[in-house]
């Protein structure tokens, strides 16, 4: 007789360690004898079943996933709606779950997954179906509520801050006779986190980046010119770390990628930098360069954060030991005790205090004249990015990134008329 | 009496490893006991009079100048004009040399600086003042005649190869639900060996990224548009890595940045990967995402090639040497003698076989169809990417990047009236 198996799944935008929290899954779940599917391409993946026996994967196959960026099984943006409106699509996925014996459902994502996670517990309840659900956090936008950080953000803070540093050196180097402004632009669409973390790259107010733009506080296009001009006159040139999502006093973003929208109903963003440096050099006439890491930021794998890494990968292990225990409808999240030496630990928290919430930058972190970073964002943010995650390398001289077989399941259900 | 000094001075856009042939230089030339001055920023230094002694950095510094990017003392875009033209400006120089003895100028650069130090080299001459011009190779767009390769090139190739294929692990894992065309836009202006890099990150024609746009070959829309259609409908996603300098048969660039020109005459480009964007949206209707890493490029040390970084030491070093035995008007020029295993060494080349060419992609090393390189490119590029070079981290989880003193000497002379 079947023990029942556990399905993982990963959703959203995918991370420089994802793939280390589902090689902890993995690794776990062998450990306890317990079988594990992986959706391919998230819930999609659970709707179509279209499911992946990780058994086929070697021992070192999955050690290997622990350093390697992206999403192993696909990832999916797809938002289901409330019980009522996309009832159908829950109940399909009950039954691809009762089909296929998934007593355990593992769903490593950031709030809208963990929303996700919370209504198919709540069904399953409902149909008396033994299911356990856990939400497992992920997301470079640090935004969900209750844990401390989110695995992937450590890793992206890091190559931000790092990138920064780097750039920085290069404008210093060169502002004489060239650029004289440079503008990075950093993911995060209502929350400031990773530009705020590229405020780890200086150390006081006139190191680079000399201006942080963060959507917790108004664009005012004035204050940031004459802002700009300032840093300039008095340090030679002027590094500024712009977050997407930036908006002015009225709520408008300062840049869109045309307006268009994702399946969660998210505006796509992009451009800030560039609308940024059109400003500076036609209303202040310096020589302006700028950059849109884009998903360079969130894969960065090389340069991944040891602490970063080592968490993604203890809320995996943990989310697997919490749901055979029967933990339903939770999440582990890292709980921290100590700023430095920092210390921290996995609780189970409740889905519910972290579905659909959003996370700002507390206002204390956030430097009075909203430009920068103060030393309690300083304090808490520093340990995240701290120790470099171990990687090997080819001979080739490139990372030794893993593909897996990914070999589905037979399908036991008629096709999903999704 | 003192037996001459020696001045470095670096030019141009920066690297990841510039600063390793400056330690190197420092390094060789402390042996020998001879005296370093280095130019604040670059030349402009050294017509301002503006030299820092470098006999004011201790040891540990000058060690830890080897894994710092930028440029320690400032770099320029300043391009001197012919003998004639600017000769008041050449003459100031042999005036400010003999103020401070200056008997061997080492000029760190692309071809620009290749010509200005062979031109100093003629001045002195004609005026009898004993100075050796040493040129020393730079450049990350590696168009450089004569060497095999240029420092500063292995080091933003492997950025360039790791970061696309780290973005592709992304792409291909978000694809289903999300963007399906990723567009990356690399350095270079006229020679495409950037974005050739790129192709280091995949093996066969499937793999990312799927097309690569050089421009040694004219961009032509609709057959581009065609192949990015068809790789998506076979791969499911398509990864584009487009060189800055593409242009259209008729020699117009696809996009410029405003069209803004530097000081040596260039155009200041820009702009390509989102226009590129662009056209799939409006065209193919996929969704797409770019990244402009700009300056990001040149500067990550974090991710620096051995191979580079163990290049850049040795051309510095070659050049103390070669000025020291008055090789005059040559320039250390790293010579393949295999590809695999990889054996090359220094050799002296003439700088005016290197001032003001340009060293574009041979077509043997361009895919029939355009959009990739064939293996003989694959065999050319794979050594340089080779091998991490070392970095020490600090305990905040930043590389540990050394800042140096930069002690001005007295000045001698009357103010330059440039």
């Amino acid at each position: 007789m079947s023990q029942g198996t556990l399905l993982y799944a990963q959703s959203g935008g995918v991370t420089a360690v994802i793939n280390a929290t589902a090689s902890a899954v993995i690794t776990e779940a062998r450990s306890k004898k317990i079988k594990v599917l992986a959706a391919r391409n998230g819930i999609l993946g659970a709707l179509r079943e279209e499911l992946i026996d990780t058994s086929k994967e070697s021992a070192a196959s999955i050690a290997a996933l622990a350093h390697t960026p992206g999403g192993a099984f696909g990832s999916c943006r797809y938002k289901l709606k409330s019980l009522d409106a996309d009832r159908a699509k829950y109940e399909r996925l009950l039954e691809v779950f009762k089909a296929h014996d998934v007593r355990w459902f593992l769903y490593n994502g950031g709030n809208d997954s963990a929303d996700t996670a919370l209504k198919v517990s709540q069904l399953a309840k409902e149909y008396g179906y033994p299911l356990t659900c856990v939400g497992v956090p992920k997301t470079i936008d640090n935004d969900l509520a209750v844990t401390d950080t989110c695995p992937g953000f450590g890793s992206a803070a890091k190559y931000t801050a790092i990138s920064v540093r780097e750039a920085a050196l290069d404008v210093a180097a060169m502002a004489e006779t060239s650029t004289r402004v440079f503008i990075y632009e950093a993911m995060g669409r209502h929350a400031g986190w990773l530009a705020a973390a590229a405020g780890l790259a200086g150390e006081n107010a006139e190191d680079a980046p000399q201006i942080i733009l963060l959507p917790e506080r108004a664009y005012d296009e004035a204050k940031f010119l004459a802002k700009v001009k300032q840093v300039v006159a008095k340090v030679g040139f002027c590094v500024v770390v712009a977050s997407e999502g930036i908006q002015t006093a009225d709520g408008q973003f300062v840049a869109d990628a045309g307006g268009a929208t994702d399946s969660f109903g998210h505006t796509q963003l992009g451009g800030v930098a560039s609308y940024l440096a059109g400003k500076v050099k036609a209303e202040l006439g310096y020589k302006v360069h700028w950059t849109l890491p884009d998903y360079l930021q969130r894969s960065a794998r090389h340069v991944a954060s040891k602490t970063d890494w080592e968490q993604a990968q203890a809320v995996g292990k943990a989310a697997v030991q919490f749901a055979l225990k029967g933990h339903n409808a939770v999440m582990p999240v890292i709980v921290r005790s100590s700023d430095a030496p920092y210390h921290w630990k996995i609780e189970a928290a409740p889905l519910s205090k972290i579905a659909n919430h959003e996370k700002k930058m507390p206002a204390g972190f956030i430097r009075k004249d909203g430009f920068g970073i103060t030393e309690k964002a300083r304090r808490y943010l520093q340990p995240l990015i701290r120790g470099e995650a171990p990687l090997p390398y080819g001979r080739d001289g490139l990372p030794k990134y893993v593909t897996l077989k990914n070999v589905a399941v037979t399908k036991k259900l008629p096709a999903w008329e999704g």
